[in-house]
This record gives structure tokens, C-alpha cells and sequence, in this order.
């Protein structure tokens, strides 16, 4: 069963939580959980100041040379009927910038990504000069186990 | 910061869900949340009864041409000092068999499916001839956001 389209636009705007698949130089799929919002219907991840290992990070390298991505949104249950996912097949590229210096489009998608995530008032949005993943939606897929996925989602679409 | 080896061991036992990442014919990444238990050091997720689309899954589409895949057991947190994620890199193969008639193997992991899942007393764990990916572990990295992360994984390591 698929979820209707608003509730999958919901679901893009209020999730709080995605599973990234990027492509390794060596043909291996490589998943990270990342937090996003949607702006100007792209998803847009920062690398944000949660600790990270050294160096510039796998996904980023990932992307830079093979921008094609998988986005997956999904509620896990007990009770299997209420499971659903919402998958995005996209493109991603890697947005550096400095929001603070006059540039409108990094500083609304901070401002989106400061107003999902109350979390940004502790924690840094970025580290040091803003780095941000753009994910371009080529598709979406949904599934859920029935009526009783349907309505999860639905309720998980709401404000 | 890295999770204890005993507690990694612990979530690949006991974490009841994961995204697993194939790799597509035209080199896009493939994200879809699985089941799965572990039996004799692999992973293991079963084709099961919850609802699909017709023919032959993504997933094993792409694992039968492209066997290293990548697996994601993660805990998100509206808390981010209660992160934490742990992820297989691994070579995945289908595994179709006959567990009712002799196959010792396949009918143990059938066991540990139904023992870590009561949800099979009601959903059926196969449908028609039964169906297996099995993910070999070639290496496991993990990370958390700190103190409160690695408390939160080893609480949910626990029994």
C-alpha cells in the first residue's frame, strides 16, 4: 500500500530522521543517519557540529564523485501493522557557503533547518564554514503494511 | 566515540531493525528498513509475509549481482547526546531452502527469527518456499555522540 502524496510531503517536511545510502569509490554502499529540511523541494542535511570523525566525511567524499543517493524515511514498530517507509531516490551535491555573509539561499535553508530542529539552539549548525548536502528528489516510493501503516503516517504527518 | 565491543555484539543481537543499502544494475544505492537476526556470526533477514510488491525484491535483485551491501542499526534521539548508530559492511547472498524438510541450518535461523520476533506467531516468516538474504560481517564501525550515547546503547543492549 503507498501513502498518499500530502502525507508523504508531510512526512518530507516534519520527519525528523533519514537514513542516507551514498556509493564508496570501491562500489560499496556506504549509511550514515542524517537529520534534514526540505526547502525549495530539496532536502538539505548540514554537516553539523554532533562529533565527527577527522577529515572530510565519507558521505561528503561519496557524493562528490557519485552524486546519485537513497533517502529513507521510516517508522519501525512493534506492532507490524503500523510500519511504513518513504524513499527518496535523488541526486545529491555538497553546498559550501557562508549564510552569514549575505548569501539568502544558505540562510533559509539554516533558518528551516534551526526552526525543525530546536536541538541547533546547543548545538553548532555547522563547523566552521557552512557545508550542507542539497539532495534533488528524482523519485519517491512508499510502502506501509495497511490501514492501520496508513493511519501511523498519517499521525506522524500531522504538526 | 566507538561502542564497546560487548555492546556492538549486543545490538546486532537484540536491535530490533535495520536499513540495509544494495547497490542498483545502474549504480544508484537501494535503501529499504529489514528484520533480521544473527546466527553463527551473519545476519540474517528473511523475505517475510508483511506485504510486497510482485516479483523478485529489489534488494535481492541487486545483492545476487552486487553482493557487498551496507546495514544500519541506529537510535535516533530528539536528545542527540542520546545518539548512537553501528553499521555492517558486509557481502550479502539469498538463501532459498526448505527449512520444514531438513535443512538444519536454515531451520536454527528460522528459530532465532521466531524467538526474537514474536510478531511471527501472526505474520507468516516466509512466503511460499522460504527466502533468506545472509549478510556476512566483513567489518563493523560505530559511533556516539558521547557519555549519554554509549549509556543509551548499552541500555538497549541489555536483555
Amino acid at each position: 500500500v503507498r501513502l498518499a502524496p500530502e502525507v508523504a510531503d508531510a512526512l518530507l517536511e516534519r520527519w525528523p530522521v533519514a537514513r542516507l545510502a551514498t556509493l564508496s569509490a570501491d562500489g560499496r554502499p556506504h549509511l550514515v543517519p542524517i537529520v534534514f529540511a526540505r526547502r525549495d523541494g530539496a532536502l538539505w542535511s548540514p554537516v553539523d557540529g554532533k562529533p565527527k570523525g577527522g577529515g572530510e566525511l565519507a558521505r561528503v567524499r561519496n557524493l562528490r564523485e557519485r552524486p546519485r543517493v537513497s533517502v529513507l524515511l521510516d517508522h519501525y514498530d512493534a506492532d507490524w501493522r503500523r510500519l511504513w517507509w518513504l524513499r527518496v531516490d535523488g541526486r545529491a551535491r555538497a553546498v559550501e557557503g557562508a549564510p552569514d555573509a549575505g548569501d539568502a539561499e544558505l540562510a533559509a535553508v539554516a533558518a528551516a533547518l534551526r526552526a525543525k530542529y530546536p536541538q541547533y539552539a546547543e548545538w553548532p549548525l555547522f563547523r566552521g564554514r557552512p557545508l550542507l548536502l542539497r539532495i534533488a528528489i528524482d523519485a519517491l516510493r512508499s510502502w506501509c503494511a495497511g490501514a492501520e501503516g496508513l493511519r501511523e503516517a498519517q499521525r506522524a504527518s500531522r504538526p
